[in-house]
């Protein structure tokens, strides 16, 4: 598939993370001719944090990797992925799935099953033949790779097209910290807790409760910032992975290591916004002068769930009255004669009406751009919101109407 | 424009209102060779009920609307509305049209001005010009015709492929009681109180609360349960006008009166879905055993408004994952292991999973059909909800994607 207008020029240089190996393999879960299945095996005494999907309706794995987060365990742990099939919505079966699968890769790899984390992704409703799964693990664990985080990047892709990566280097005490992440995801995007599915790895020494924490404020302003279609997958799930290799030990009060993690799940985020199904243009919304930082984000999803908004900036029109009408609908505090709009730098609205400076073909010609950001002062207040969203095309349509069959 | 495939055969023979007059003008507001205003004059003593969009950043003629609603007044009243602009996101300069159609109304007719209730209907944010309007008033007053009410409803439509009318003819008391509405609508298309515009008039004698507390009560379950976009225009009004001229007084306890209003409002809210911007399928999506209705209409708009659901109905296709999905995403309570889901009369899923009975080949003829229904049994309470929207297609995204330029 031809990569996204939007994707990055090349995937990053991740850093190896000492305490983590990687493996995949061609499973043939669904798709034929690459690899759907990654494994990947942390060191003892790794910390997992992990965010998932609210979704009342999520899958098996979720709600398995949910029940597992935190358990007092030893030992090392794993993370297992596959691609072509969500098992979601798949009754009991889903469950012996998930249970076959983990107790294989726990038995395979010499852990305990509660420390053994699982996610599918792809068709929702279908069977899962986890004995595929369970039959690469021998040759999986044979292959184990430091080096190997490029190719389960690739693994775990769905609609995607290009794999998501992002990683970050610090030094604390010192010494060197490193993380690497990634991701998956491209449509059913609004997460409600973590996005589609993404793999953090650091080599930090971080306590569970201090890990898990702080991934949730983070997601908090990262993941559950983005959205493509406003809908919320039934298997959405962060998990950050901490080794302790580097002999660092990390607590709330490092600023720079959570600066640096945020700034992974950051970037990540956007990669999946910018691999939205059919996307042209990526979004940035902010929402300012808002009564609480909830209102602010309430106006800033509105605008950015809107289809109308979506479809004018697909067709280069700066059509700010369509964020006007979006910010009528949200629901949260707004005043209509108080509201200040820019497209980038162009003042487009003020007092309840257009600017009297803005011209019609200077913002036009804004809109051609790739990258935008439309900022919106309620005058109201001091919180504020930002998301990230791409347009709705031609190519949305075309992905979606025919994605199962 | 080609008619949408959903459009019904003909425009209905409406029944001339005893006590209503139309007229219609080309007043050049933006569009060229063709009526873009419609003007109905009510006979003195009519009642005048109407329900507005909640939107915080609503239009001008829509705030009038609602401070005149209700006010004591006596002789006759008015309703002027344009298309092609919707005077919304004008500042000052909004209201000052406003108030000058409104005023020039009233004067040209020697009515009260409280009793002048005006609509503006187009794109959003450029100055009406008002002055256009009122140079026809003194042609349109000339013109008044009981039999115009066709023309009228030709005049409202903007991005509309069709004119939208509806009536109903009952005895009440040995007396034939008449009522005829006329509604616009086809994108931006998620009403919170109202549809887009829809004006309806009955011979009745109803007194205003009574009209006022019947048509709250009845949008709500029509205007208020379709989607088009989920996008709420700024500009919705329902106006109901009872003139009494039949002789027949009609209060809340005359269940014929308030089932014919019902099914007149019904027919026009769902011939807007029928014109949804690219529609090619009419969808009715039901829900049951929810545990309040108001949980009931929330995970019914949410599988309305998912754009997976909806491309997944453009294509054809009969992914019952998307509406597990969207079940999921709604924030209302469910369960997943206790959804039944229905295509028409096809048991698709039970107890969370496919139903064993299933047969995809059979589900995807039946979505090959232009008027579907998705029904949803929750299996948790008593309370049900009904809605109705359309599919997702590129025709959405052409309409939108340079609707302004």
């Amino acid at each position: 598939m031809t990569p996204s207008p939007l994707a990055p020029a090349r995937f990053p240089e991740l850093p190896v993370i000492d305490g983590v190996r990687f493996a995949t393999a061609a499973a043939g879960v669904r798709y034929q001719g690459r690899d759907d299945v990654m494994l990947a095996l942390l060191a003892p005494g790794s910390a997992v944090a992990g965010v998932f999907t609210r979704s009342a309706t999520r899958a098996a794995p979720v709600l398995d990797c949910q029940n597992k987060i935190g358990l007092p365990a030893d030992g090392g742990a794993a993370i297992v992925v596959n691609s072509g099939n969500a098992n979601a919505f798949t009754g009991r079966e889903g469950v012996v799935a998930t249970e076959a699968i983990t107790a294989a890769v726990a038995d395979t790899l010499g852990l305990d099953p509660k420390r053994v984390f699982s996610s599918s992704t792809g068709v929702i409703g279908e069977l899962l033949a986890y004995d595929r799964i369970v039959g690469c693990l021998p040759d999986l664990k044979h292959r184990l790779d430091p080096g190997a985080i490029n190719s389960a990047a690739a693994a775990i892709m769905t609609t995607d097209t290009f794999a998501k990566g992002a990683c970050a280097e610090i030094e604390i005490d010192g010494k060197t910290v490193r993380i690497a992440g990634i991701a998956k995801g491209s449509g059913m995007i609004s997460p409600d807790m973590a996005t589609m599915l993404a793999y953090i790895f650091t080599d930090a020494a971080v306590d569970q409760n201090t890990l898990q924490t702080m991934v949730g404020q983070l997601s908090d302003v990262t993941f559950n910032c983005i959205t493509v279609d406003s809908d919320t997958s039934t298997s959405d799930s962060v998990l950050v992975a901490a080794t302790g290799a580097a002999q660092v030990r990390v607590t709330q009060s490092h600023g720079v290591f959570r600066d640096a993690l945020h700034a992974v799940m950051l970037d990540l985020a956007h990669q999946v916004v910018r691999d939205g199904e059919g996307a042209s243009k990526f979004i940035e919304i902010a929402v300012l002068g808002a009564k609480s930082t909830k209102d602010a984000h309430t106006h800033a999803m509105a605008i950015a769930n809107s289809p109308l908004v979506k479809t004018a900036v697909a067709g280069e029109d700066p059509n700010w009255g369509r964020v006007v009408m979006a910010i009528g609908k949200s629901g949260a505090v707004a005043d209509r004669d108080l509201l200040t709009i820019r497209f980038g730098d162009i003042l487009v609205a003020e007092n309840g009406w257009v600017a009297p400076s803005y011209r019609e073909d200077e913002a036009a010609a804004y809109m051609k751009g790739s990258n935008l950001r439309i900022a919106v002062d309620l005058g109201i207040g001091a919180h504020s919101a930002t998301v990230w969203t791409c347009d709705l095309t031609h190519g949305y349509i075309e992905i979606n109407a025919d994605y199962r069959s």
